[in-house]
């Protein structure tokens, strides 16, 4: 059996025009890849039949499997599945069974039908059908006597995924056998690229010279991806992580698809301990992102949002004469929040931000990007200040990064 | 001659393993579409020769203009200069004026010339330099007998857009005459597709036939993208804007580049009201959105993030019976923690939010996706229910959106 290389194609005129990034081509390169399946090319047409079935024409000359998203909604432009059809000459029909599971879900949610529905429900003879857990569009699967193969999904990015995980991805590993490649990528916070680089290389004659290791900066911190391939590739990458978080200690928060928010929420849950968050600059960015993971209810109390002074002293008890001698964005207002938001709300701890966020609002002795973090607890206060930029969106995130990283440190000390 | 048609190439092996999105096509459509340049497709492959020079000549299949951007940097794996010498049969020659300015460029830097600078100023006989002012690798043009026009240029994103910007536009104006095509995109929220198709197209007879109306449902709301070319563009667009304003009325929040968030601090601003937010299931969601508004601290006071009954009865004054009676998702508690926040905060507006963001938490009375909204000001306080549906990240964003609309709509009216 030919080696599995592939090729994308997305259908929408919201790509051609520019309106919205192709995060679905993105998507879905970045998962072949990791499933170890090179992909060749990436073609985005409009909701043209012709030009959708010559790309997907064009994507079974270039690999043995195409993969397509968009196209495939109730409105007459939705032309995906008679391109398939014309594609491989075969005929559309109503499968009874995608009907009725439309049927049913519009029936939960105490809605009539939509028009257009026995278009989502039609299915070109030779495809089987991939259901959708998240929606009505099911994916379309087939296999030509050759070994090519055609995947068709909606191109909304929520339904396609789910669609790619639960019946792609093991369909292509069956056909793929196991795949000889392995990829893991540790996540690190509160440390530059320079360094992360750095460490590594220190000491690289003690790393497997086999590993690929790859730096990859992000807003919310440097990734490190490493990928081995050939025998033993698992064992191999365990010894490389070993190797990574002995080199950089507890500045690796966790790997792959794990997020700050959630291993604090892990540390929290795990000690039986509660917080609650005083936002200045940031605005309710922190409580947004801890409150993004379920269950995060049982240790987010919750918090105060203070933009402007008077609730800094009223709702948290900030001490007038500190704001007036230090100011707003200062180590003692900073200190102040943290200990009153956890005395005010009852929680265990207490954390806060105070700062510029810009674009204006600057001083020449506190510019825009000066932000101080504190953090209170029954042991007591501490505080930090960072130097960020000079974009707003950007401030809010790296400082809301950096104070549930500080949480963090502090409570794999403790 | 015949109308221009475009196609767009992006080179990069980071873009077909998905490291990145692919910005520059998007940025290319856009543009192109601005000019009045359909674009018919968007290709994007690995640093190949064979695989640039068949994309290259794909695109000079589908349309007269082919737009590449990627593969000439200063290394041998750089390969889209030679793809291009390739396409057209013809050889690379250094061009003297290109090498001469980057050695200038170094020189001003004070630093060395880098290896490969020669391969950066090869151009392929039969193409024009476009210099870039950015950066070291020119972009390149190719005009052929037929008409056919190739546009090379490199792939970082400002020096593309530089010279993309100061040499192909106005070659391409030039090429196609005045431009005569203009877009408006107008934004909605709360209302779903369907309603606004059928308002919009209940007197279609009212709206200029040579208007295009596209629908672009998103989660924040649905767009509608209005299509004019051809004379006087701009007047017709002003008319089927006014049309679709009568039709939606205050459904229509803004235009293009608008954010609800910005609409909603304008109105605050300019009639000098404060507000504060208390929010559950949307965990700082709001206040976050409010805030990423550059001057909101003129306006949001703050607000209180009440993730726990505790909270909510403690630092927003809720009644422990009607939490108790009516649960913690219900009409008089929403009521409540809108008077509440309003009043501790002192502020004229209080805005709240509670409800069951998910996966769990949900009961057969009170599914996942209840929320309730609250408003108060001097005229009294208003609660309304939505239903959202089943993931935790997007009811939150719902929720965040449906409340800030809710204050947007009674503002207008009062």
């Amino acid at each position: 059996m030919t080696k599995l290389i592939a090729s994308i194609v997305t259908v929408g005129e919201e790509l051609l025009i520019g309106q919205v990034l192709d995060t679905n081509a993105a998507y879905l390169a970045a998962e072949l890849t990791r499933l170890g399946i090179p992909v060749v090319r990436s073609l985005t047409v409009g909701d043209d039949k012709d030009a959708i079935r010559g790309a997907l024409a064009e994507g079974m000359e270039h690999g043995r499997l195409t993969v397509l998203t968009g196209g495939l909604g109730p409105t007459p432009d939705d032309v995906s599945r008679e391109a398939a059809a014309a594609l491989i000459g075969s005929n559309l029909s109503v499968d009874a069974d995608v009907l009725a599971a439309i049927k049913r879900r519009f029936a939960l949610l105490g809605r009539d039908v939509p028009a257009g529905s026995e278009r989502v429900a039609s299915v070109p003879d030779g495809f089987e059908v991939l259901p959708n857990s998240r929606g009505t569009a099911p994916g379309l699967w087939y296999e030509g006597d050759t070994g090519s193969i055609v995947v068709l999904m909606p191109g909304v990015p929520h339904e396609m995924r789910a669609i790619f995980c639960e019946h792609v991805i093991p369909r292509i590993r069956e056909l793929s056998g196991r795949t000889a490649i392995e990829q893991r990528t540790l996540l690190t916070a509160g440390i530059g690229e320079t360094t992360v680089q750095r460490q590594i290389e220190a000491e690289s004659h003690l790393l497997d010279p086999d590993v690929v290791v790859a730096y990859l900066p992000r807003l919310h911190g440097v990734r490190i991806r490493l990928t081995v391939t050939g025998e033993e590739a698992s064992a191999r990458l365990d010894a490389a992580e070993r190797y990574v978080r002995v080199k950089l200690g507890a500045a690796v928060y966790g790997c792959d698809d794990d997020t700050l928010e959630g291993v604090v929420g892990h540390l929290l849950k795990w000690r039986g301990l509660t917080v609650a968050v005083a936002e200045s600059c940031t605005g309710g960015l922190i409580l947004d992102k801890l409150t993004n993971i379920s269950g995060s209810s049982s240790y987010v109390m919750g918090g105060v949002v203070a933009y402007s002074n008077v609730v800094k002293q009223h709702q948290l008890g900030v001490d007038g004469d500190t704001l007036e001698q230090f100011g707003a964005v200062s180590e003692p207002v900073a200190m102040q929040m943290a200990e009153g938001v956890r005395a005010r709300l009852g929680s265990d701890l207490g954390l806060s931000v105070t700062g510029i966020a810009g674009p204006s609002g600057g001083t020449e002795e506190k510019p825009v990007g000066t932000v101080w973090i504190g953090y209170a607890d029954d042991h007591g206060t501490w505080a930090v200040k960072h130097q960020f930029g000079r974009g707003r969106r950007r401030n809010k995130e790296k400082s809301a990064i950096a104070a549930i990283d500080f949480m963090r440190q502090i409570l794999l000390q403790s």
